[in-house]
């Protein structure tokens, strides 16, 4: 479906709409010991958003925000997790949002109906970027990841909203389990540990972060494959999903 | 300000507030070793329901919450946590709605308005029920703190926003620190152990949790009371508020 089909259909029936609410998705990847959030590229101008969209009147909040990540990026999960409610008065600056509508080309009523205040249900998804392809919705010239320690000024809140998902997570690690949906299926003990680093922003003890992980019980250890420098290769690892799932539900927990 | 004036206000005004959002308000209490909510009654009914309201048009969301807690039961504080959006499609029963509406004789076009689908955001907040006194507000007969264990049948999904809240918390103690709201400025080892087993539903070590609580350095202990059985009183803790807070931050954590 084009742009111009897209927009029109919408000036025909934005009331299907919630008004007033938006969902917008925070999708985190980890690649090469970086965070890298999903981002799109707004049609012929150098906007950059997070994937957003809004909620139908016959929809569940949670349903909606999954079908907004697939028509916006392609990305079809099972799973948000809803991360906070950003519901300042002032989160959107109007003057930019008007250029953006003038630029797309919403009908007057729309643009109306665009132009009231919006409160936004931000949502956290953690992926491996190598797992699929991001796909630009017809709004949007690109959709791609961009590192979170470069990442371009985003339209209205949403540099804060990735800036929440970063420190959320940063003390989820701490008594959650995490990696599952970020990492390849097996994995070493050292990107394991790069990626706490990444999202701990600061440097472990090997030995002791080993010894921890281990500890959990939640590492499944496998053979090291016989090869030429077999006897240098790193072993590997890969979750206990059972376990996993359940300090998923109940926590490391110092009590 | 009596039933009928904010009945009649509202009549005129309803047109400042957000449509399809509203506020919801888990006040939870701590006192002889239970855990409390604080519900309304409300008028000339038997239906209890959380302390809840609407978002004004100019107000920020969070903001509003701690609008409409005070409005409704006279807690003033300061913090308001969101715990989570509760957005299905059928989470108010029209007809029992319907059946409140018509009881406390709102007009037409008001009725419309509250009949659309909302979605309501939670908020939770943990107090010392001595701290305050509560006020029902002139929709509602009583404003009291009913036990969690013999909750009455509230309003719409407000059951389900308890036993989020509840759930909640039994994770979150087990990474962040919990009391300083919820106790007395001083209180005896055996009294917080007690809140932690409430909350986590099990019972616990006496030995391990005092070895546990004290190794983390958020307890102060203070000198025993010199008097006949002195020798036999239990020590007093009090929080230390500045470590209490800087875990609050940060979470215990394994790492």
């Amino acid at each position: 479906m084009g742009n111009d089909n897209i927009i029109s259909r919408f000036n025909e029936d934005f009331d299907r709409y919630l008004p007033a609410l938006s969902v917008d998705c925070v999708v985190l990847g980890y690649q090469n010991g970086q965070l890298y959030a999903l981002v799109l590229k707004w049609k012929n101008s150098n906007d950059w958003s997070l994937p957003g969209g809004f909620v139908k009147k016959d929809e569940d909040l949670d349903r909606a925000a999954l079908r907004v990540l697939k028509d916006r990026t392609g990305l079809d999960i099972s799973f948000l997790k809803q991360l906070h409610v950003f519901g300042g008065t002032k989160r959107r600056n109007l003057t930019i949002l008007n250029q953006k509508l003038n630029s797309i080309g919403v009908n007057e009523t729309t643009k109306t109906w665009l132009q009231q205040r919006f409160i936004s249900v931000a949502y956290l998804a953690l992926v491996n970027p190598k797992s699929f392809t991001p796909i630009p919705d017809p709004l949007s010239d690109a959709c791609e990841w961009k590192p979170l320690h470069d990442m371009p000024q985003l339209l209205f809140d949403h540099n804060k909203m990735i800036t929440y998902a970063k420190n959320y997570l940063a003390i989820q690690i701490k008594y959650l389990p995490i990696g599952l949906s970020l990492l390849p299926d097996k994995f070493t003990m050292k990107t394991l540990q790069k990626l706490y680093e990444v999202v701990l922003d600061r440097t472990l003890d090997r030995a002791n972060f080993q010894k921890k992980m281990l500890k959990l019980g939640i590492l499944i250890r496998h053979e090291k494959q016989m090869s030429g420098g077999a006897h240098k290769a790193p072993y590997l690892y890969s979750f206990n999903e059972l376990k996993y799932h359940d300090f998923l539900e109940i926590g490391f927990g110092f009590i």
